[in-house]
């Protein structure tokens, strides 16, 4: 009873819809769909804390260089619970599917899906999918929600920010954002830029067994390192300063930034991390960092200020000619549905 | 900086989406926004069990007699988890709006939502917002997951069912969705036909705590009644037999499915549950759910099969003049986006 395209009977309830989850979904999920809800061990969080997290995909196209909706709504979730200091766990699905989408890429979606699941060692448990008629929609909207469980001992925050504190940054920056926007505008660069989307789970496992003491953590997706730096600089009350020359702009990135009249800050990521994290131990982190292939590009990018009344909350960039420029948060709508 | 409407750059990360979260969205649900992930205290798990869920909401109107997405989409989450007999807790959030959707109506589902939630005695705790150009969404869609914790010694679920239980419905079908075919159809009825969206939290508990040997609970909303006892005899492999005369329809309800040409059977319900309970407290358990307003047209509608291979996994409907119908599940596409 599997058609070649989504139909508004695919959202309803009944035979269509339960034919679709169970031919179609769940045998890529390994999924368990008898109820509505998954019952899962609870001892798990023993001694330790629940976290909770959510995201919504809307990112146009749905494909673009180096990945798909898809495995963008696993990592990012994932993603969202390793920036807490948590390991992933359980993830559920929501799909709201546009009414004549193909059952084609549908399913090249859900394996992609599935693949970066593996990939994380999260499982996804539940899920959802709703149709609404064409021209309400756009394709596929997926919603994913992600539990996982923060060892005792390990806690984050911005009140852990001490002045002095060195700001770290995981791999080269612009390269989600670009891929999209190229792919969108119809443009294509050499080299060519592919989105970063990658889980965290590994190298945070690793920075957090290497630095008990770390800070705090957040992935510069939408609004990109300038809005996160942003938000740090906001919650820590400290300025954050970092160099314009630390900063690992790719070739290719660079490139069509000048093109598109964008700036690399703002564009989002959605592969690499920045952390604040002692300096005595920074260099040492950031080596123990680029042994992992998600790290490879690991940098020290500039440092957390003294604590300054008029400087406080801000984050200042300093330029290879020596000026100190004012980095606010992506103000204005030039990067819609870059997630 | 608020807006009449939402704009693009309300879902782009910067500075408009931090102000829209900061002075909208979390002070209604009391929210701290600090991290994309919310952590939460692990050991309230200690010895019972996680439950998981998530369902995106799509209903059509957005506003219908008896309530709106916003309270639906916290109801219908919650109501997921106390069908597995889990106390509800946390839920997460995600919207995907529509450019030039407006506030005021972002506010009322707002309000809405933290009413149902404060009803429901459940925590929102995080969430997201994405904006999708003008005509690729329509309006507002809400995926809403939740976390809740099974007590140890409550299992539910099929393989606990037994031939000669009692099937209970806790109150009339048919009114969510006629309610919002009605709106969507421009018709209204006398008696008028309110959506009977509700959090079943309290009558849950009613009823645990009455009967520990409950078999199984599910809420009959996408393709109704019909539908979901076409679940439970399929996945307890046992025929459920239900009487017609049995059935609390209501008037407003029975009028409104012969205008529309619809079978209440299928119509979907977002405040009543179907229970599977032993036969000897049957009466009892009925009794009790009727001290508590949610259950007041609580009853039992039919009971469970002796095993038979001809019949192992049929709903059988009982009719007034003595004959016997087999009742399947949902099978076309005559609801659509009725949550």
């Amino acid at each position: 009873m599997i058609m070649d395209k989504i139909l508004l009977g695919h959202g309803s309830g009944g035979r269509l819809m339960h034919s679709l989850i169970r031919e179609y979904i769940a045998p890529q999920f390994d999924m368990k769909m008898l109820a509505d809800s998954a019952v899962l061990d609870g001892d798990i969080f023993l001694g330790g804390k629940l976290a909770f997290t959510t995201d919504s995909y809307v990112v146009s196209p749905l494909f673009f260089p180096g990945g798909n909706i898809g495995e963008l709504a696993v990592n990012g979730t994932v993603n969202d619970l390793s920036m807490v200091g948590a390991k992933p766990l359980y993830l559920s699905v929501g799909f709201v599917i546009e009414e004549g989408f193909t059952m084609d890429s549908l399913r090249k979606i859900l394996i992609s899906m599935a693949d970066a699941a593996k990939k994380a060692n999260v499982k996804i448990v539940t899920g959802d999918t709703k149709v609404v008629d064409k021209g309400k929609g756009d394709g596929i909207f997926i919603t994913t929600s992600g539990i996982g469980v923060v060892s005792g001992g390990v806690e984050l925050g911005p009140d852990k920010i001490r002045p002095g504190d060195k700001i770290i940054i995981s791999g080269t920056i612009g390269n989600h954002g670009v891929a999209v926007m190229s792919e969108r505008n119809g443009l294509s660069f050499e080299p060519p830029v592919l989105s970063d989307t990658v889980s965290l789970v590994g190298l945070v496992d690793l920075m957090l067994g290497f630095e008990k003491d770390l800070r705090m953590m957040r992935d510069p997706t939408r609004g990109g390192v300038a809005t996160t730096l942003k938000e740090m600089a906001t919650e820590s009350g400290l300025p954050m300063i970092i160099s314009d020359s630390l900063l690992p702009v790719p070739d290719g990135v660079r490139g069509a930034c000048e093109i598109l009249g964008l700036d690399p800050l703002y564009i989002a990521n959605e592969g690499i991390l920045l952390a604040i994290v002692p300096a005595d131990t920074a260099n040492a982190l950031v080596g123990t960092m680029r042994s992992h292939p998600h790290g490879a590009e690991a940098a020290v990018i500039g440092e957390v200020g003294e604590g300054d009344p008029k400087k406080n909350g801000m984050v200042l960039l300093k330029t290879a000619i020596g000026g100190t420029r004012i980095i606010d948060m992506l103000a204005g709508e030039q990067l819609p549905r870059i997630c």
